[in-house]
This record gives C-alpha cells, structure tokens and sequence, in this order.
C-alpha cells in the first residue's frame, strides 16, 4: 500500500490539520474532531449537521458553509464518528431553531446520530433527523438495512441548506429533505476497490477485467460482477436501474451527478455525462442542473456514481441558492 | 486496463460531448475541438487561449469563462494540439485586443503554438505568448528542453485573467503571466503511473513500495526512485527543492496549491497540506491563499503536485478576482 500519510493512526487528525490550514472559512475543533462555519449560525436559523466515516472527502466537511451544512462530524475512515461528536457539534450550531441531522443509511451511522439526537433533546435542543437511502443497488448491505445512503446526500445538504437560510423551521427543513432523498436514486460501478489506511490492502479483489456493478461507497458487494465494457453500455445498465426505480415521466427534469469516486479521471467522468444525456434524451427528460467531478468518494476507488434527483421549481430554486463552502459555491 | 470510455479513439470526441451537457456556460466546438465561453469576448478585452494534451482535466476547458481563459484547445490525450486548432480559437475569441497564449514548456506545445500565433499573426490578430516552466525537479525532460510547466499554469491563467477582464493590454496581460510563472515554482511525486487509453498499459513501472520523486505531469521521470515515506518526508524533500529554488524571504505570502494527479483521495492532500504549512511555518512564510484538489492532472496517477507563487499584492488582487469557470468560481 502506498499512501501520502504520516501512519494510518493520524490519518484523520493530520487531514483536519490541513482543512484548517486550507479553509479559513472552516473553524476546526481537532479535539471534538467537529468541523463548522467559522462564522457563527445566525440566531435563529435551523442548524444543518452531518458526518460520517472519513475516506468519502468531500463529503462531509466541505459541505460546510453558507447554504449547506453548519457543521460536520468526521469518524475514522469508513467508521461512523461517535455520538459524543455529534453533542459536540449540535452544542455548537444550534442557533435556538433546532438541528437538523443527515444522516446516511448505515447501521453505524443511523445509531449514533440517534444516540446523539437523544443526547441533545435531553440538553434542551430541537432535533429532527434526514436518513438518506438513494442507492437502488441492492436492499440490504455489509453495513446496511435497507438501502444505502450516497450521493443524494449531496443533494439533500444542498437543498435544505437553502430551505434554513431561507429560514425553514426545523419541521420545514425536514420534509424538504425527505421530499429530496424520496425524489433522488443512485447507482455505482467500480472498476477498481479501495484500500483503508488501517487495513493496508483492497477491501475486496477485483480481476483486471471485471467491475463491480453496484457498489457502494466502502466497497460493499453491488448486484454482479461482470467483464469490464464499453462506457455506454456500463451506463445504460446503471440508467436503466435508476429509472425503472424512480421513474420520470416524459418532460420531467432532473438535477444530475456523475460523482467519481475517488480514482477516476475527470476525463472519463465526462464520458460518462455524455452517455447519461443520451440516455435520458431517449426518454425525453431533461438535465435542468448538473454537477460532475469527486464529491462522494470511496478512498482511491476508480469507478462512478450516478445520481438523479426529479426536481421541480421548488428544489431548483434552492438548488440554484447561494452556496459558498469549499466543494460547491455559487451565487456568492 | 479498465477505464470509462468507448474506444480509445474517441475518448476526446465523448468527453467534449459531455463537457458541452455539463457546462452551459461554455460552447464547444466539436468539429475544431475548441472550448470557448458560450458567452462572446467583450469588444477589447484581450482574449486568453490556452490548451495542451487531454488528460489533465479540468485544465484547460475547466478553466475557460469570465476571469480565466476565453478558449482552451485540448489535444489528443497527452498529445500537443495543432495549430488549426489553436487559430480556429483565436479566431472564435479575438476582440481586437489581441491573443494570449498560455503554452506550458512542452516542445510539441511550444512548436504548435508558434506555428498558430505566424498563423493567427498572417490574418491581423495579434498574438503574445506566456510560456510556464514552474516544475524545479529536472532541466530538461522527456518531451521537454528547460523546466515543464505544470501547476503554475492554474496561477498564470488566473491572475492574467483577472487582468484581462480589468482591461489589461496585450503587452501589460503578457508581462503579468510572466511575473506568475517566474514568481512560482512546483514539484510532484508519483505513487503510481498512469495509463493512457491508447497505450493501455502504464506509461512507467512504479514498484509497490516506491514512489517516483519529481514525476512530471505525463508521468516523465523525476530526479529518484525512492521507497515510500512518511507524507511528512516526502513533503519535506519536495518543499525543500521548491523553496531552495524560489527562494522566499521570511515575511513573504505565497499562494498554494496542493494539487491531486488524479488518483490520490482528497483525505491524503488535506494532510499535505498541513505538512506543507508546517515547512512555510518554520520558513516565517505565510500562506495568504490556497487551493487543494484535482486541477493539473496526470489521468490516473496517484500522487501530488506542489506549487507555490511568491505573491505581493497585486498579485493576490489578481487572484481574489471574480473568477466563474466549471474548475474555479468565487466573487460571482
């Protein structure tokens, strides 16, 4: 294994060290391990948290800022961080209007968010919670009842992060991101797996001829392995298990995002927004929005996510919201 | 080999499709192969024309749109574009100002570009050209005599930018991409090579426990071969050849950039970042900006650049700009 790290025990206190250096626009408390605005939340605006295993950067510390999230809990890589943190960030944020958690579908995560949700209702803050659940691979997972949460994620932070600058009340911020995860499917392939610093080899083997076709975000199993083909058709098959799940109707439009997931050329994620167009132009719905590049990613995966989110002009106007933090900003 | 694409021969053709659905505020020109702004050149404005061999997305098309390049021209993958190329963009883009153009030290690149600015020059456009050679690991390198250019180019294209929009002359836009590229140096490592799609196999062998130390941006040799170390050490080695060769004063401001090649996870250049602050710490030299992502890359290839830009504050005026393009947005 070869990796720009120190030792795989500092893996997560060395990046906050270069997230504070790299974003004055972040306040990093390295001790709760707990990263926020460096401004403080406007008194009264609803408080958006999230966190999650490290390893899926940007996800979630840079979504931080104006018009996303207020703060974000990062665990060790691909380990959910511990309800202490969440207190901690919750403690930090909350404004006098509430915290908002999102909270992607995994065992690990889905328990100590909640864990953390009690601890702060007992500590006098308002608490609702977002589980994100888009992945239409499979049902149940390695870590996961039900389906798993990705790159929705992304979406749901982005759009309710509108809705509380906008001043949404906890309960209103809530039901825009449900109404967003409910609205949004994804689905990966991987061509390559990852490797863990701690774990020093692939999570999983993959043949030099084969890709995982609907993986998940820490290598858990997808619905088959298959020899590696052409971009179109790998597309077509990952199209074809969004739509048949989601399904929009001729004329809908949609917010897209082809998400590398950590090793693959921006060229080739290209490729594959060439190939997603296509598809949906054959079934006449159209990209009101999209977004390309690494924003979900699973270590030093090669492979792609694609996800869709049917917007109407409610969530396109918070799509399209002012957002300032360090992987998305526009309008400011 | 396993990548996201059709064939190999139209891996440029489906990316441009795909950047044209990604990005509405640029124009592609499939048939030339030339990014332009959708948006026409203001009357006057001195136009920037930069491009180079597919392969180190986002640069060039990444960086076309208000405050940044007016077109970029993306050759074959790691292979020089041609000079019809190159005048069919200052053609598209000439204001009457004249054309910059950006031309990163690469031989096939220098030759094509002087080739396109005779060319451009026969038909009444007048051409300036800024030539980057930032990279202090080797004189001269496979494809290159002199120094190769590489992260510089991010800050030559930016800061000329801005002063083109501002209303800069051609000689004025000229002389300030060559205070950027002379005020800025860079270095890169490689944990692994890269592979292009026509080749199909890596362009170098990389044994599981060395890194390639001073790689260039086609994956050209660097100055050694060495075992893999802490990130605290190679940053060190590589910070110590920058700054030996800059060299910055104590008191000075630098903006960085950690650059990812295109496979290293965000997590890892976070903590060279903060190895790298902590080398500029002891130095009494402050980071007044930075940037870390994928922004000049080597397609697969794991690793990282460093470069940094000794800055006064013209400079960083130049830098704070508005910039809106897909890769760099702020101030708008």
């Amino acid at each position: 294994m070869k990796k720009l790290i120190n030792s795989p025990d500092d893996v997560v206190a060395d990046a906050l060290a270069g997230i504070a250096v790299a974003h004055p626009s972040l306040a990093v408390d390295a001790k709760n391990r707990v990263i926020t605005r460096a401004a403080q939340t406007r008194i009264g605006k609803v408080a958006l948290v999230s966190g999650g295993g490290s390893g899926h950067e940007p996800l979630h510390g840079g979504f931080v800022g104006l018009g996303m999230l207020d703060a974000a809990c990062p665990g060790e890589v691909f380990t959910s961080p511990v309800p202490g943190q969440m207190l901690a960030a919750a403690q930090s944020v909350d404004a006098g209007a509430g915290v908002l958690f999102v909270v992607k579908n995994y065992t690990g995560d889905v328990l100590n968010f909640q864990m953390a949700a009690e601890l702060a209702v007992d500590e006098g803050i308002a608490v609702e919670t977002v589980l994100v659940d888009d992945d239409v691979a499979v049902q149940d997972s390695t870590w996961t009842a039900g389906r798993r949460g990705t790159g929705a994620t992304l979406f749901v932070e982005k759009m309710v992060g509108a809705a509380a600058e906008r001043g949404a009340s906890l309960a209103e911020a809530a039901a825009i991101g449900r109404r967003v995860n409910a609205a949004s499917r994804s689905f990966a392939v991987a061509l390559t797996s990852c490797t863990t610093p701690a774990a020093g080899r692939p999570g999983f083997e993959l043949p030099e001829d084969e890709i995982e076709v609907g993986v998940g975000i820490h290598g858990e199993p997808g619905r088959s392995r298959e020899k590696i083909r052409p971009a179109r058709e790998i597309v077509a098959d990952a199209m074809a298990a969004i739509l048949d799940d989601l399904p929009p109707a001729p004329g809908d439009e949609v917010v897209l995002l082809v998400n590398g997931l950590g090793a693959t050329p921006l060229l080739e994620l290209y490729i594959v927004v060439g190939e997603v167009a296509s598809v949906l132009a054959a079934r006449d719905v159209r990209i009101a929005r999209s977004l390309v590049g690494n924003y979900v990613t699973s270590l030093d995966m090669a492979g792609v996510s694609i996800t869709l989110c049917r917007a109407d002009q409610e969530l396109l106007d918070l799509w399209d919201a002012p957002v300032d933090t360090p992987a998305l900003r526009w309008g400011v």
